[in-house]
């Protein structure tokens, strides 16, 4: 069993990252524990070749970069990160929370649950083909688009990963179609705007109350079938992928078994990020709360507070004495 | 009179820049009214030379070249900006807000008031001195710091913005005493060990429980006298400058007759960053709500919730239903 930290963070992306740094900034010692093989959650897993738009201060960054710059921010007061473990079990013994990760157990004086989209499973498609391609040109993430350079590509899906993606395959593809089973999308107006123009001009086909009937293929996709869902007409052709980006499902995973209280699968905390588990905080895209959004600028915030508030209860003094730690690394090279 | 735009934005700080941001993004028109003569708030006006640490995805990032990348960020829409322009009143005419500036009035369909700091005023040192010397060598903010390089300088407070400033002016100034009233820091953990180790090492004479008495000088501040508040014990020494940074009284200004509800002299908010009156936002650091933490961090994710939530009342369909703009210049060089 490893040393008692005062906070252990369960997830690795940016929300996990950015509260690793406040840990470090404020002088707590601090853990991060991720199921997945690298640190950056969907930044580094989903999307690392994406350009991101909405985090502050940054007119433009590739998500591969942003996660960089969160693992240089977030480790930089030497948090231990233990990777590749999923945490399923968390009990607490004389004030002391311990994780029950699946080869090991992390002892901590409090919590901080960061899962983001990596407690969430993606929604599939189902029809047929759509499992046994899976992998194998059926995708539900794009880690690298020069995968899919000149090559015949059907995109299903409205929402904002769905409209990303193909304003970025558009220019790297042969052939692109859109495939969007009604009118109405749940996307960024401005990105709406943008896949109307490319398809005015031509640069992309976008089939609108459409669907996937079929995908074909022999170990590799090959072909698909697509209908109208209005006329019921019917359309197949040659493709070398169908990705299908159609929003995740929560999905808390151990978590739910954990007795904290959740809303429409997602953790309820309250203004302060606190579960219904004292010393238990929560931030980012599984918790709930009224207004939340799931970006990346409110999971830093949520974060932020979840810290200022969990190191309270490490330290009831915090805020105005100087911490537990003489943490004297910090900002040693700037 | 100008144009209605969907949004007025007063205050050009971070959390103001981010919220045209967001506006853009959403579709919504946007104008940005600041009193200052330059975009950027606090960054720019304050402390342009200070290294952040604490925004995500950036592990240190000088305030003026994070100003520059918000305003880039911010005004990719097409935001109007009117500068030098306090925003005096604000009344409703049929659904439409009128805000009275000091030389024109502008319509809005809906209000964030992003006023930050700037509508704070820096807490002054009550001794014989501070006010004539006031701009002349005495200062509460630091622009360029290289303006002490080789200098002799009293630099008074406990909070963050003292010991970032103490902790830059230690390497360049030829003398730094660092007066402090108590023993108690109201700044991270971190920053108060450095401090104490900047101190022991003699790279700066630090005063606990020491306070000014006095400040002499003919036109530029030449000498100084602190004391010992236990044993009331005297010292005078040359000095060619005396920082105070001793905090910000909140002080909304006209925003105070605007009928809004205020706790603490801050703009009280729920949890969607609406104010008391419907139609008008608020976000950043001079509003209040159960937790409030004053970070740039959170003033990013407090405009994006604003944005999102005063948009459904420019367009009640905004979520779903792509907006009212056909904004096609949205990140086109990207």
């Amino acid at each position: 069993m490893k040393d008692i930290v005062d906070l252990t963070i369960i997830g690795g992306g940016p929300t996990g990252l950015f509260g690793a740094f406040y840990a470090g900034m404020r002088g707590m010692s601090c853990r991060i524990v991720d199921s997945l093989p690298e640190l950056g959650g969907q930044l580094t897993a989903l999307y690392p070749e994406k350009y991101i738009f909405d985090v502050g201060g940054f007119p433009k960054v590739l998500a591969k970069d942003l996660a960089r710059e969160l693992v240089d921010q977030g480790l930089q007061f030497g948090a231990d990160v233990v990777l590749d473990e999923e945490v399923r079990g968390l009990r607490e013994e004389d004030g002391i929370f311990v994780l029950e990760g699946a080869s090991s157990e992390y002892r901590t004086r409090t919590v901080l649950i960061a899962g983001g989209k990596g407690a969430f499973e993606p929604m599939v498609l189902r029809c047929p083909g759509y499992e046994e391609l899976l992998g194998h040109g059926v995708e539900y993430s794009v880690r690298d688009p020069e995968v899919y350079r000149g090559k015949r590509v059907v995109l299903v899906g409205g929402g904002d990963s769905a409209l990303d993606w193909a304003l970025i395959l558009k220019d790297i593809v042969e052939r692109l179609v859109v495939v969007h089973r009604r009118a109405v999308f749940r996307a960024h107006e401005t990105s709406v705007a943008r896949l109307e123009a490319a398809a005015k001009s031509g640069e992309l086909e976008l089939r609108i109350f459409w669907e996937v009937k079929e995908i074909r293929g022999n170990g590799r996709v090959e072909g698909c079938t697509i209908f109208d869902n209005r006329s019921d007409a019917e359309e197949s052709f040659a493709v070398d992928a169908v990705l299908t980006f159609l929003g995740f499902k929560p999905d808390l995973g151990p978590i739910k078994s954990w007795g904290l209280e959740v809303d429409k699968k997602r953790i309820v905390v309250g203004q302060l990020m606190e579960t219904s588990w004292p010393g238990i905080y929560a931030a980012g895209d599984l918790v709930s709360y009224p207004g939340k959004l799931d970006l990346i600028a409110t999971g830093f915030a949520e974060a932020a507070i979840a810290v200022n508030n969990a190191i309270r209860r490490v330290d009831p003094n915090a805020r105005v004495n100087p911490g537990h730690s003489t943490n004297l690394k910090i900002f040693k090279d700037k």
